[in-house]
């Protein structure tokens, strides 16, 4: 038995994989689809896209007052109030040519978002005025430019806006509409394929699952899909094959023509039936990047090229298969888009137990954090082993990773932990 | 004018406003439907969801190996080795009530996954047996219910998977899964309106669009549309209105029939275009429960009922309306659906410099975060005010909260800010 575990032999650091990974791996931009302004919230712009319009697009009071000529203000007080003669008056949405002009002494009554009027040069909040009918007393000086807010003080003609690869959230929406635009370049969704192997899994769903038969229900591959939507990118179900080479070889075939990526769960754990490698390998041109990584859970990752197109060989467990997608899949992901990874709510606390650290190897470990009357945050480890325990997702609600260089943490160790769920209530 | 300020004269803190929000406005269950198992991840289940089976559903082993009698283990070593004779083999996915059973001296071949047969009480791993035909040489002892996932491990049989309220994340799917389930009772997608009002405001792709006219292209309306999509609800749009009590009310009343929550953006200013509480006044039996909150930017915000239903008024500022739905919608539509708030990623970092903050006030300060060479991380305060200002969303990468009791930050302090983008790499 002892040759089975060969494969293992040379086990390769996460940055090593993640190294090989993106430099053995074609990275090809993808192609670029137009979507409605608001239907591009959450992908990713493929193209920079630049102002092509002053923000604001013209000098525009930023209060409810009068527009004056500051100067003329110095020396106001509220015991000395300075007099000015309103002539007008200018609301939002008033247009530019026909707005009245000031003139020495005058004042033009002027509201939020109206058009500062030519010859003025501030807005004296209507706080600091009293209306008189036909004249105004200013009770305090404004500063030049006071109160308005400057053309193409926001965004200048011309320039970026949002640079390609930025995952669209809702402000840059918001400043994509203000530029008068309402279709966006964004890059298709990504399509990953799941395809699930081994005699002992069945499809969630199917009548015919008891547990007395032996059988599993594959609950891998829904966790992947949901991962896959998660990140923002389209899952394509390959069901379950069979422990058969040809099956498997031939179901991997199909499905890479269709997607960008592939991911295979199970048939992955070097023993007998470690049968997905072996059914690459039957693959013209195929080739195996890397079979074994010194992470916990997550250990048979494997890589392999087929036609020209990564396929992730991951073993069946749930939990590994999630520390796999987030350690590799998406790192990849990000490096086709050319985005930015989404910043990931982290906490620090203090660990309620030991947590042995295997040498070189870099955990993941599920962890429960809970905050005590005193406002202390603790940090509980789950589980250590037991890869397949997605109770220990489900009832924790963080992971504290734990690098090569550490042999672990002792209780009372200040760690930080990234949140799966929120430790607080409602509001 | 200075009765035009009246509406803000007892401006309430935010915890007084979010109190008003939970007490006085009708939170009632949302409806319930089923969607496919897959389909479900981010949303909120409606039910609690108990398991029907034990999870494993027998025990199985976790490793490649031999299953055995730990007894008769005791004393195996490298120099003295147990021999036991080799009497069959297990494969995940076999049958249980076809298993070999295990008889005193007498090991089976087992993999993964596969179930224990009767007899055995424990795997003694690949690595630690020698296999020579028909008998086998263990070099190691074992434990009892060493190498066994044990029958109900990760879940046992009526326990609790979900409970409503959760926001289903990829391992809450995998966890159903593994239960036999395909389709999850999810609370409907709260619905939120979304109507602007302003004579200068036009919806972004109008073609007669020109800076020069002094309108403003509506960038509030997309924006929310987007942070509406992004929480998970469904957004509907309801245009822009212009400046005419009668066309507000109208449309106020259309709008409330067909969503669970209205926003309306503009005419909130408190000045002499104030029109949309004046508007909901004009409704029978409708009801402002406050206007103005002591928080910047996003002061003139206010919450009225209208048949029953929240009207959220915004002014028209995109950053306001950024910050007033954080503070306001996202807490009560998570009330709703009586889930909690997802994490948001938080940084610490030190200030650059001095940020003052009005008395009594909670500022949502955009920040530009970014880290130096030698690791140290620093918070640069973008803009104080201009709540119009929505490059410095785009152009900064956090937000910075200060609360009611402090008086600002000063250069050199150490603050905690909520990332919007990550300040890393690709990888």
């Amino acid at each position: 038995m002892r040759e089975t575990m060969r494969g293992f032999k040379k086990l390769i650091s996460l940055n090593e994989a993640l190294e090989i990974l993106l430099r053995e791996t074609p990275i090809k931009e993808p192609e670029v689809e137009e979507v409605d302004l608001v239907e591009a919230v959450g992908r990713i712009v493929a193209r920079d896209i630049y102002a092509q319009y002053d923000i604001p697009p013209f000098d525009r009071s930023a209060v409810d007052g009068f527009a004056v000529r500051s100067s003329e203000t110095i020396s106001a007080s509220l015991t000395n109030p300075i007099e000015l003669k309103l002539i007008g008056r200018v609301v939002a949405g008033d247009e530019l040519s026909k707005l009245p002009k000031l003139g020495r002494g005058e004042a033009i009554k002027i509201f939020t978002g109206a058009p500062i009027p030519p010859g003025a040069d501030a807005v004296v909040m209507s706080e600091h005025v009293v209306e008189e009918g036909e004249k105004i007393l200013v009770t305090r000086p404004v500063a030049p430019l006071q109160n308005i807010s400057r053309r193409g003080e926001d965004f200048r003609r011309g320039e970026l806006i949002v640079s390609r690869g930025t995952r669209l959230r809702p402000w840059h929406i918001g400043a994509l509409a203000a530029q008068n635009i309402t279709r966006v370049p964004v890059y298709r969704r990504i399509r990953v394929g799941v395809l699930s192997t081994g005699d002992e899994v069945i499809e969630p769903g199917d009548p015919s699952y008891s547990p007395e038969y032996g059988k599993i229900l594959d609950s891998t591959k829904p966790l992947l899909r949901a991962l896959i939507r998660e990140f923002g990118c389209e899952d394509v179900d390959f069901g379950v094959v069979r422990d058969d080479l040809r099956l498997i070889r031939d179901k991997i075939l199909e499905a890479i023509d269709v997607v960008d990526i592939l991911i295979t769960t199970g048939g992955s754990s070097i023993g007998e039936t470690d049968l997905v490698p072996e059914a690459i390998s039957m693959i013209d041109g195929s080739k195996i990047l890397f079979h074994g990584i010194r992470i916990r859970p997550g250990k048979p990752v494997g890589l392999a090229l087929v036609k020209n197109k990564p396929v992730f060989i991951f073993s069946g467990f749930p939990v590994s298969a999630l520390v796999e997608f987030q350690a590799l899949v998406e790192p990849y992901i990000n490096r086709i888009y050319n985005t930015k990874p989404v910043p990931k709510p982290y906490v620090r606390g203090v660990v309620t137990r030991r947590i042995a650290n295997p040498p070189s190897t870099k955990s993941f470990v599920r962890v429960r954090v809970f905050q005590e009357r005193n406002g202390k945050i603790y940090v509980e480890p789950l589980a250590i082993t037991g890869s397949g325990v997605l109770s220990t997702l489900v009832k924790g609600n963080a992971i504290l990773i734990i690098n090569e260089d550490l042999e672990g943490y002792d209780e009372g160790d200040e760690v930080e932990v990234e949140l799966l769920e929120n430790i607080s209530s409602v509001v």
